[in-house]
């Protein structure tokens, strides 16, 4: 029985065995899916507290480990490792490659490999070339589409897109898949699956920027952006709403573009629109921190500013890229006297989550991430004067200033 | 009984004249309906063939003239000119401020005047000021959101936005557009209305634009575009899909964005983006012509070209600022022998359609308005090489080329 026959089996009757490398959101959202249809998952990281959150799940069906020697046990490995962007906004590919490097050099033949991490077209084909190349396994690229929070959309009900380096890889990752998500989608290239996560993605950076660079014009022109959102919203084709806000964050959207940019410019392709809009998203934090200079422009010195929700998005603990984090840091340089209230994050360096008490001594509260368990209400009662960044009021209230 | 009690009441038992000012697609797709449920319709124009095209409809209700006395007559005047651009992509306001004078010159005290046109924030307001504040009339702007060809979504059955100078301007607009539309939405102001609609269609020129940055880069890197935006469109949210193309023609896309662009200048707000988008739509046709003449490299000068589809959409005959001509025109200036067909534009100044018979004698033939009714599949049997800039033909055939 040839490698592919075996595993084909072993996928159909759950005994294959899945590794998991990286166990952050992607890797434990991923891993609960698969075990829930009978698949027993070896979770792998080099973070000690992944790995004992990991753990905490109890069955027999999980397990988290540092033994990267248990990677020769799994028939399938999912590489969920982050693919972020050095401080120069240049693609890091360390943990992958990091990744990769331990894989190959335990990895059983006739194993599967899939790259679920957000990558540049032609990454997978690099990658397999330089670390798979001379060993007998299989792999494909199926990018990852989980929008944490989503309360429609899980990983379940999401169409998948795969990928694979062959014929053979191809059928089998979408075989996979297939044991655990509604519908999968066979592209014809591993590069065309790549680039259609980076393009979802440069789609919402743009398009939020977009609403930023628009923003400035409608403020300085006395026209609520928001209401022109929502009247624009009407028109049932052709027009699909994205929000300003005080820069977008997280671990995707300000993040893939870079990647697809370092990959037009290496190949002598200029992407303008790209670039301002990753260069817009850069400069919001300054956009949100002039705004509050300026409302606090009778005594900055001596200004009380407390920041409520410092996540990238509501109700979300990861403040990853996160727009508030920013605006923190840069009120702190500017000798600002800066507090925040986040029930998520209950602290940050140096920085512990203020209890919404006391609201009348703060000069400036900016609504910075929009969670839905903070009483906005009671704040607007208490608050001198709001910054809201997120339109979380809906209707003109007397002392809150949209951004 | 005061002006606003009167014309509510003819509004109501559809007793009010209503004047339309500009009867080109935007005038007679309003007039339809308007007289659909039984208001009496003067149309107005200044062009001869435009008001024996109104006056064709066989109906009591309706009749077109040059007489502007008659404007005296109408209860509500509806502005439906052009808002074009000039050579130098300057807003030109001429068709508006010549209409604006003579509606001033004969409108009656208690008239109700609705701009339909799209302009940018500010223009109604600036336009009743300069024009109207000494009559004693009504002012409202409704900015129009007719979709030519589109099959689902009509004037009627789209929602639509209105704004009024003042609160009794936009009761009787909200109260006209209410007779005939389905769901008709008060804007807080007209600034909001008008930024709405170019908003709307600065979203799809930027979108649209992005496709055509995106696909130099995947053209370069072997990528098919059109499959990669097959494959995020499977993404249930946070993706809508917009299409590469020869460039975007039309009335409305190209042209609006400068309004804002212009605005924005105006009060010292720089708009990279759009800004940008603009640029790579207006350099689009280059990109066109280039591949072409790529294609044709081996004997350029002896090469004869064929165009298919002239129009700035299918189905619809309307050249105005459509990719076909301008890219017809920019080989004709490089002495290619240039050809075209479209069978909605039997002939365009010395250029007549051409049959489309004996195709191979063509070295290329280019798809660049994808018209329904052309059997695309017969070309494709004939023709030497084809360049496809709508990708008509699905999936790859030996030889189509896709832009």
């Amino acid at each position: 029985m040839n490698l592919y026959t075996v595993l084909t089996k072993k996928i159909r009757n759950k005994s294959a065995v899945v590794g998991i490398v990286g166990i952050g959101y992607v890797g434990n959202a991923i891993a609960d899916v698969v075990s829930q249809v009978g698949f027993k998952i070896i979770g792998f990281d080099i973070d000690q507290k992944k790995i004992t959150n990991f753990n905490r799940r109890k069955t027999s069906r999980f397990f988290a480990t540092f033994d990267q020697k248990l990677l020769a046990k799994c028939d399938i490995v999912m590489v969920c490792v982050p693919t972020p962007v050095t401080e120069e906004k240049i693609p890091d590919l360390t943990p992958l490659n990091q990744a990769a490097t331990i894989i190959a050099k335990y990895i059983s033949s006739g194993a599967l490999i899939i790259i679920e991490s957000s990558i540049s077209p032609g990454t997978t084909r690099k990658l397999f070339q330089k670390y798979f190349s001379s060993k007998n396994v299989f792999a494909a690229h199926s990018p990852e589409r989980i929008d944490i929070g989503n309360k429609k959309y899980s990983l379940a009900n999401t169409p998948k897109i795969v990928a694979g380096i062959d014929e053979k890889s191809l059928e089998l990752a979408h075989l996979f898949y297939q044991q655990f998500i509604k519908r999968v989608i066979p592209a014809s290239s591993l590069e065309t699956a790549e680039l259609s996560k980076i393009l979802e993605n440069t789609f919402r950076l743009v398009n939020i920027s977009l609403m930023h660079e628009i923003q400035r014009f409608s403020e300085k022109s006395g026209i609520s952006l928001w209401e022109v959102i929502a009247l624009c919203t009407t028109k049932p084709f052709g027009f699909m709403p994205h929000y300003p806000g005080p820069g977008v964050g997280g671990h995707c959207i300000p993040v893939d573009p870079y990647y697809l940019l370092q990959e037009a410019t290496d190949i002598n392709i200029d992407l303008p629109i790209v670039r301002q809009a990753l260069l817009t998203n850069e400069n919001r934090a300054d956009v949100v921190v002039n705004k509050i200079l300026n409302l606090c422009h009778k005594n900055v010195k001596n200004s009380k500013v407390l920041l409520i929700g410092i996540t990238y998005k509501p109700d979300v603990a990861d403040i990853r890229e996160s727009a508030g984090i920013k605006i923190l840091k840069k009120l702190e340089q500017k000798k600002i006297a800066v507090f925040y209230h986040d029930p998520l994050i209950p602290s940050f360096n140096k920085f512990i989550s203020t209890p919404l008490t006391d609201l009348s001594r703060y000069d400036l509260i900016v609504i910075v991430s929009n969670h839905t368990t903070i009483d906005y209400s009671k704040i607007q009662k208490q608050a001198k004067l709001i910054l809201d960044t997120r339109n979380v009021y809906k209707t003109p209230v007397k002392n809150v200033i949209l951004l």
